[in-house]
């Protein structure tokens, strides 16, 4: 128990301090680093693993979807990204430049793209003539930069990974239910795959993209009440098409500007996994992600045929199509139980001379540290089993710290108390500004989204207390 | 057949203009688009899905063979950069760099990477202490940037996407065994994945890596009898370790340095692909590789059941994991067939009414053009097994092609007839450096590769005509 003791010191505080947790577990599971440059990160075997399989799931998503990837240059002639003004307004403070390439000093910089809208549109503009080439959804995994004040791992840092969706269609209609069904499809992943719920809706005017008409977002609640955008899908009706001159010919005859969408998640959803999930030990990896989901421990290893099952039974697992693993590492069984427990491996099976005898192994789940023994004969097929359940365990419990944590509120007091509890706050808003920027300055909360099929539940705005048309349910949180 | 003059007009002759022709090809397949910077490329979903099936597979071969996936910065410090002199002498020249960021002016420049040697090192610095630590095989898929003069797409491009494999060891016989491994690995590939075979060896010291001890290359033979450089692994024995200051506590209780590999393939392969095996018509694609494996092309489309059979047979190889498509639009048969040719296909299957009374579909080979008919009674297996037929077919003709093209030689004069003949020169050669100036200057042609289990068949270096005790097999050609 000594070990247990050393690890858990290792970790700051889960409820006393919450950033210095995430970042002594980012760091002590080497899901990550930090690179030589001031917000940048290495991404680690152990974290680049959970992004290979985020990315596999959603990429096969995007295809049965219609979608196609593709490749876009990563440097952009500056005068490219000017052409959308609202957008070269949003991203220009923020872009990295290359001056200098070759040995010879630029006529025009290039822009270490931040988003690729600029681009992507330019060739479209090239590529579009009639409605036959329409729609065109095009997606590709890429990395971006955005030169950022304040930098964490995974949540913001100066260049990240993502997958960014472009598409054109001949419809508005058709373009507006692309920036729903892919909101929908990134929520039922968070919720599949991540074991996460997560709030979807329309972001707020001050809140959507640099050009966009309309950003929606997926809201995912962390374990300290706050908020993490986990998502993004824009609708930019014709903004860009008009300014970046994308026209076809239309079946009526006539030239009509194409409709269109992007949409992104990054490596963002890594930060927004480890803090909806875990604890004071440290990782808890939904099965589904998690690049080890089960580890099998020898326990008095080096007693005849202990390692040989473990071995076993790893084999067993593998031909099942399970990710396992066996530890037969020097250090001891205590040890190696808080290493992997931190590390937020799904399952547990711990093996030692008396289980093989017995033909049962130990077995922890590592979401709710509960064990138990199950028999090896078959053990595949109800370590496969027992994996499902924890995911769906997992959800559940994430769910059911949510719904203990959102609150209805009718005016800035109890909003105020929500905030302070850790809650998410529903509250009806009027839409206006000056309401969103009071929140912003008195309790430094953001809009995260609106609500879509919720009741009304008041005539007034909570926040300023006046009548309005414009009414809709809100997520008021703190956020990342 | 009006419908296929135009088609073969619109690509130049491959025998007479090889050049053009492959930029016809590349262009009008839709592979690919320039980008709006010169030298940059947008890969579009047509070639993005040949690097995919390229990714999946080295990707897979990578794992089975214990490396792990990470990812490293974009942007490498211009300070870590010159650490290893021969590195930043060779990369110097050719990089861009980042001046601006966030509004501000960098006190530093910073690089955009043209390779990860100096970050990986920075990094493996910090991360290993222990003999236990070792060996670390690591590997990232990322982009590139190298700022090139000329540039062609695929071939050599400002930006590219590549992998680039990072390893460190305890001893040089795992670091050469890892080298020699990784080497033979891209053969086996290029072999049964791209269909094409290659020269494997040595290259010249003239012709190695910028920092390494020893670099070794993957040569294959293009159509028009010019080499291009597939892919190459690299020895660094301690001269990074001892530059970055990797060094490990080893079993002895002495600290030693790490000894080092690295090594590469990128989307030049795609570029090697289409001039290994592409005609006149177009693209010929390996099976392997292809994005679309079979096209089902309905004739007569409109008449009773030819739809619903084609789309019929498309199921039937879907689910039998083939990728298939139908081909439904409104164009002729005709035009159909040549598009599918000319974007290089494996196989077309076509259906009319007839075919459908008689139970069966024609067949058309992509690589040899040949004509068969198939019963569509278990038609899925059928066509499975024949693309392993074509696969296998297309690598035959493909080494009999460079077997007929490759020439021992014994002077520079017949050095001189080879390479004019489209042929690649076997030479005993003195690794001299003169005589590779002299090779360079005169006939424009370089060693490629020093062949390994090869017998000597003179006494003197073919170029210079001296004795020598460093007498090798070289291959000498004229290269991408």
């Amino acid at each position: 128990m000594a070990d247990k003791k050393q690890f858990v010191k290792e970790i700051a505080d889960f409820n006393e301090d919450f950033p210095q947790w995430y970042t002594d577990v980012v760091l002590k599971t080497e899901l990550v680093d930090y690179g030589p440059i001031k917000g940048t990160m290495v991404i680690r075997p152990y974290g680049y693993a959970i992004w290979e399989n985020i990315q596999r799931n959603l990429d096969d998503r995007f295809k049965k979807t219609g979608h196609q990837n593709a490749y876009f240059p990563l440097l952009i002639p500056q005068s490219l990204l000017q052409k959308e003004a609202e957008h070269v307004e949003g991203f220009a403070p923020e872009v990295a430049m290359v001056t200098v390439a070759g040995g010879e000093k630029l006529a025009e910089p290039y822009v270490v793209r931040p988003t690729s809208e600029t681009i992507f549109c330019t060739m479209y503009s090239k590529w579009i003539n009639s409605y036959r080439d329409l729609p065109l959804k095009l997606n590709q995994w890429a990395n971006a930069v955005r030169w950022e004040k304040t930098t964490r791992p995974f949540l913001r840092t100066s260049e990240f990974l993502w997958q960014e969706g472009h598409t054109i269609h001949a419809t508005r209609e058709e373009s507006m239910k692309e920036t729903m069904d892919m909101l929908y499809l990134y929520r039922d992943f968070a919720r599949e795959v991540l074991a996460m719920p997560t709030f979807v809706g329309q972001k707020s005017e001050k809140e959507k993209f640099a050009g966009a008409e309309a950003t929606f977002g997926m809201e995912a609640m962390m374990l300290d009440g706050k908020s993490l955008q986990a998502g993004t899908t824009h609708h930019f009706g014709q903004k860009f098409s008009r300014a970046y001159d994308i026209q076809f010919l239309d079946k009526d005859g006539t030239h009509k500007y194409v409709w269109q969408t992007s949409w992104g998640v990054s490596t963002r959803l890594i930060g927004a996994l480890i803090m909806a999930h875990g604890d004071q030990r440290g990782l808890v990896l939904p099965p589904m992600v998690a690049p080890i989901q089960v580890i099998v421990v020898p326990v008095a290893m080096h007693k005849e045929g202990v390692k040989e099952k473990a071995q076993e039974i790893v084999d067993a697992l593998l031909a099942q199509g399970i990710r396992a693993q066996a530890d037969f590492t020097d250090n001891s069984p205590g040890w190696k139980f808080n290493q992997w427990e931190m590390k937020g491996v799904p399952v547990r099976l711990e093996v030692g001379p008396r289980d093989i005898e017995q033909g049962v192994a130990t077995v922890v789940t590592r979401h709710n540290l509960e064990k138990g023994t199950i028999s090896l004969e078959g053990c595949a097929e109800i370590v496969e089993q027992l994996l499902k359940d924890v995911q769906n365990a997992m959800y559940e419990k994430a769910l059911a710290f949510r719904n203990s944590h959102v609150r209805e509120v009718h005016n800035m007091q109890e909003l105020e108390q929500a905030l302070n509890d850790k809650c998410f706050a529903k509250v009806m808003w009027d839409q206006d500004p000056e309401c969103e920027a009071l929140v912003k300055e008195k309790l430094q909360a953001t809009v995260r989204v609106m609500l879509d099929d919720e009741k009304p539940f008041d005539d007034v705005c909570g926040i300023c207390g006046k009548k309005s048309d414009n009414l809709r349910v809100a997520i008021i949180a703190r956020a990342y």
